[in-house]
């Protein structure tokens, strides 16, 4: 289409959390910046970064950004940016003066902590909020929706699950007024990653140091081979595209553990892959009428799920109007999730939520 | 959510073209009218309904559609229902008085028309057009498009690929500001289920009488089997995906009619199936920077078009920002197809286009 003629909307935007999301969010506005002008008549400054414990800046003028980055990754303190002294997150997210907050900070999924309050505070300060966390999503979906509402603002959380993948927007936008039935997916990279590993013949304890090495699990790897990590994606896509709010502990929960190398031998002989599978259905006699679990399954060759390999995943969505509909997502990065947040940023400000 | 309070939105529709498909959308409006209304706060009325050959009905206080629908499948005349008389599907644009035209009336795929013609008179008479068909998308995306921002309403043409199946709706909503590099897929139902068939053991002509005896393909199955359709989904993806206008002619196309009993029996015991294989890629030397093909092709099990079969469809998208991803539709029917037309009268309602 032809570009976009002036005047172009201009939003002030705030980073809380800058790290590989974060940085990776920078690049792509660099990258794009020309792309939403043209094409969509949107122009941004960045008026505020903060991180978690390499200081915060905030210059309402708006960040000279490749500068920024290339000295933040120099080891230059963010608070050398900033025009403003700031203690603290809360203090950032009240003197930002940002339009939209890009939150990607550590969270605790048991509470969803401290992001569910960073959101809440900068809903309150009128900002569009956007985080790549599935706590506050699990924690807060409803509360901090209606809350976005009654301003006229956005809550959006697409790189939440399966990185910038489509989930949430499918949903959202691909799907109105459907009633999804069931879900099914492979939806933990980390434990994906580990049995494709073991297939080709490493223990668990190489196949997770291997996957430590490249920075996909964490030092202590226990929440995503017990399954908790997997445990809370399902449960924030069943409290958004079923509607019903639920809980990690819910859900009916195994992790990898018990998975040696003889039973992925086993099932490879067998023809079969050992994945672990999340899925979660309408059943009326369950709590909340949902049964949702996290369990390793053998699947076979006729099985979408049986070529999704290493770090990439599938959802598969059953509802009443579409039959069943599947989104692959091949080779995630933390670009793919600042993807995620940037596509929320465009359709907060393009499309406000009804 | 709790439900939406009144007041509510009443939007009138009009449907041009009666077929399957255009009574499966009465059926889903019926049987969606509550939730419309308690989760989106929109009601309508159904005012004005078209056929091809069984007469056109206007009524501005909306029509009882168990009823209409129950005796127009008795043969009854669209006629009998008018409050009007009517002649002719431009003076049903005319008088019609909706808001919203759905318009599944059969096309000419070289021209678009006589679709591309109802369609802008619409937009002209100041409805949201949503079409199911391809051609006037290939032959009018742009023109329509354009026509109808300039009115502050929408085209939307979700079911024209892949039924119901949210392709446009993840490019236009969960894919903003991305650049689609190439696309790829398996698009045409029937020479796929041929085609899986003949892996059972059929010959080509009993796997097209098949295909026939079920209503998928037509009298002529040409369109299909020389790879005609493919084509012309081809090009209304580069169209609106790549943003490239794009016209089935410029798709290097071979169908399946060389496809031995054979060859697939060959391919089988080398473990691999034939498929159909739609793709699109940016390529500088290429007209408008394009090429385009529609071509049988050899899957190993690798892909995740192997397990693809009978009237399944996928979609591949690789762009700029999220690496590969796929969409997987299975089991599509003339309800799936209907849904498409309901998802986008809601996003034209919800959401105008930006």
């Amino acid at each position: 289409m032809s570009p976009t003629p002036p005047p172009y909307t201009e939003f002030k935007l705030a980073l809380l959390g800058f790290g590989n999301v974060g940085q990776a969010l920078v690049e792509l506005l660099l990258e794009k910046e020309l792309t939403l002008k043209e094409e969509l008549g949107i122009t941004f400054r960045v008026v505020g970064i903060g991180s978690g414990s390499h200081g915060a800046a905030v210059d309402p003028r708006g960040f000279s950004l490749p500068e920024l980055l290339q000295d933040y990754r120099n080891g230059v303190s963010l608070n050398e940016f900033s025009k403003l002294p700031i203690s603290g997150s809360q203090e950032f997210i009240h003197s930002c003066g940002a339009n939209l907050l890009f939150e990607t900070t550590p969270v605790n999924y048991q509470t969803g902590q401290p992001a569910l309050d960073f959101l809440r505070q900068a809903l309150e300060a009128g900002m569009h909020v956007i985080t790549a966390n599935k706590g506050p999503v699990v924690h807060g979906y409803r509360e901090l929706t209606k809350a976005a509402k009654r301003r006229g603002l956005s809550f959006l959380f697409e790189s939440s699950v399966m990185d910038g993948a489509p989930v949430f927007s499918i949903a959202r936008c691909g799907m109105p007024g459907a009633k999804v039935t069931s879900l099914s997916g492979l939806l933990n990279s980390t434990t994906n990653l580990i049995l494709t590993r073991m297939e080709k013949g490493e223990t668990q304890e190489e196949a997770i140091a291997y996957a430590q090495s490249i920075g996909i699990a964490e030092t202590d790897p226990s929440g995503d081979i017990d399954g908790w990590d997997a445990a809370v994606k399902v449960a924030a896509l069943v409290t958004v595209l079923m509607d019903i709010p639920y809980t990690p502990d819910q859900v009916n929960r195994t992790g990898i553990r018990a998975l040696t190398p003889d039973l992925i031998q086993e099932a490879k002989e067998n023809g079969q892959r050992w994945k672990l599978v999340c899925t979660a259905h309408r059943e009326d006699s369950a709590p909340q009428g949902i049964f949702a679990s996290v369990q390793p399954q053998k699947i076979s060759p006729e099985s979408h799920f049986f070529n999704v390999s290493g770090t990439s995943a599938i959802l598969e969505i059953e509802s009443d109007v579409l039959g069943k509909l599947s989104l692959i997502e091949e080779n995630p990065s933390p670009r793919t999730t600042a993807y995620g947040l940037l596509a929320d940023f465009l359709n907060a400000v393009d499309h406000p939520q009804p």
